[in-house]
């Protein structure tokens, strides 16, 4: 830091994104992203936008907003689209949380919720997950403060039913709740429904995991008219025209290509599956996860040492370093074939492993 | 506002931006774009990245930052880039005002810096203009507050030389200066190599103006090391993946076509030019413009009347509601084509206010 930096964000340390490593060709289950390229329609909007890209971009985003409020059955001032999810959380904080509207969320969820309450000095608490790491819907009622939930939560996968949001929402009518849909389309419950019937329900949903758009940025809010105008308050006071051309189109693009992300949808589903059935033959501790991603764990092996030994084998895979999930790894749900590579390693490391111990013993 | 919306924005009004129209084809001479699109290479890299956009984009754009190392000459730790150059001003107000370091700009200026400081609660000051609409760079020195100047400055067009740049950034060793450059390629003075010389600069650049690719939102921020760390931690704890593929990848590209860029920015020097020559033959005062757009009034017209007039004749301009500038248009040089009738349509309004006047002396 240099001695120019506000002295406010002397505690602050900055979200890690998972490696994007450029030295070798991964398989590459680290980060969530979908295996399937978007489809050559998503891609032909995108490039007829950027041949006009001397233009500004629509700030409304209007032909975006249009479609999203018709897939999604709500109002076009329900919705607010923008640079990524991270976006609209980050808007949600600014907000919605002050000195005086402290935040609480789950101890083990998405990372970045911290880091926006640190960066606006904003007095949070982290609530534990059971000790089977599920959220219990009870510990956020009357809760006096902004709630933030990742549902399905990430990286554990699991879900609560939308009763149990409702229940939330309703018992928390002088705090906003903020619900994080990034992973909702394997095997979630969306909420974004009740945007129509509760006015301090935020829900956010991204483009980045189903809908195979990860590299175009495109984050979406839902919610009452008035907390959209309140956002949008923050978004013409920060980047009027934060989502670009190519972004928008491609987005809307993307809401006319239901059936084919769908279909992508049920085959990670079906992957998903598949490989949790192999991970727990081979003893894993396996979550249930209704997201693009497992959260397991063996106690053959410590979580540090499955990572670094599957990328040292060509397979990327996140590891944490928070005391209660260390020994989890959290793997991306690719094609057949990567994860097939992905078992396949981990099976031979463990072989290793165990040949290594009998060895100690001899 | 919401009930919810956080009591720290009570006085914050957001940004404006100039108007997007969708219901009729304007001669668009608002928004400061370029009338020329971006080259098929550019297009085409972004295209190529659209393609692959289920993979998260590099956050650290290093083929984009390697390339702008190279034609700024400067180091690669030694660049940012931002979602729009907004984005990075928002980076530099976050990190390097607080309610202990107020800000200071001219109070004719780009009208986005007031709205970062009241966002933030950072105390702010402004110094008004000249008579003659010219910034006087020895009112910051020692201001003893971060100082944001635009160079050339808008709406007014007007440019200090670098070695005034130099001496405000000399004599405010404690506080960080930054000078936003979006309009330098249209005849100013870059002062992004002084970067390696002070550890106080920032110089903030966009691909909106000269670049051609305003919809794509790109922006550049140039400092010593330390204070870049200092922008990325805000990046870092905002956004990580700020800028999308394609966008970085357009970026890059365009910076490979500066013979194309260089071209059409002399092009608008010329029309800038001509449109100036017969804006005075038409009894306009003109401000001596280094940029792409002219800032005129006339003793013969109201600026809003002249607006208005305009537009209802399919010719967008902007006005301003700033007192002192009030009797002002700002107006886009485009192509030869929109100049041509940007001056017929104006010719033809005073002819008939000329008219009308001689009538009611009748």
């Amino acid at each position: 830091m240099s001695k120019y930096f506000s002295k406010k964000y002397a505690s602050l340390t900055p979200y890690t994104p998972g490696e994007q490593p450029k030295d070798t060709e991964y398989v590459k289950l680290n980060t969530n992203e979908s295996p399937f390229a978007p489809p050559p329609s998503v891609v032909e909007a995108a490039r007829a936008e950027g041949a006009r890209s001397q233009l500004y971009s629509d700030p409304e985003c209007s032909a975006l907003v249009e479609k999203a409020a018709e897939i999604f059955g709500v109002k076009k001032t329900q919705v607010l689209p923008t640079n990524g999810s991270d976006e609209i959380l980050h808007f949600a904080f600014m907000a919605f949380c002050d000195k005086d509207t402290p935040v609480v969320f789950p101890d083990i969820t998405y990372g970045f919720y911290s880091v926006f309450a640190k960066l606006h000095s904003i007095p949070y608490k982290t609530i534990p997950l059971k000790a089977d790491f599920s959220v219990d819907y009870r510990d956020y009622l009357h809760a006096n403060a902004t709630v933030v939930i990742a549902n399905p939560n990430a990286p554990t996968g699991l879900c609560l039913p939308v009763w149990q949001i409702e229940e939330i929402v309703k018992a928390n009518p002088d705090n906003i709740v903020v619900i994080d849909e990034a992973y909702v389309d394997f095997g979630g419950e969306s909420c974004v429904s009740l945007v129509q019937k509760y006015d301090n329900l935020l829900v956010t949903q991204t483009f980045s995991k189903s809908r195979s758009l990860a590299g175009a940025r495109l984050g979406l809010g839902f919610a009452c008219e008035s907390l959209i105008a309140d956002l949008n308050a923050i978004k013409y006071s920060t980047n009027p025209y934060n989502v670009n051309r190519m972004t928008a189109a491609a987005g809307r693009a993307a809401l006319c290509e239901n059936a084919y992300f769908t279909g992508n949808c049920k085959i990670v589903c079906e992957n998903r599956q598949a490989t949790a059935t192999a991970l727990k033959e081979l003893g894993f501790e396996v979550l249930d996860s209704k997201t693009n991603f497992l959260f397991v764990r063996s106690d053959k092996i410590g979580g540090r040492e499955l990572y670094e030994k599957l990328k040292e084998r060509g397979v990327l895979v996140r590891n944490f370093t928070g005391e209660r999930i260390k020994d989890f790894n959290r793997v991306t749900i690719g094609t057949a074939e990567q994860m097939e590579i992905f078992l396949r390693k981990t099976k031979e490391i463990l072989e290793e492993k165990a040949n290594e111990n009998s060895g100690d013993r001899s």
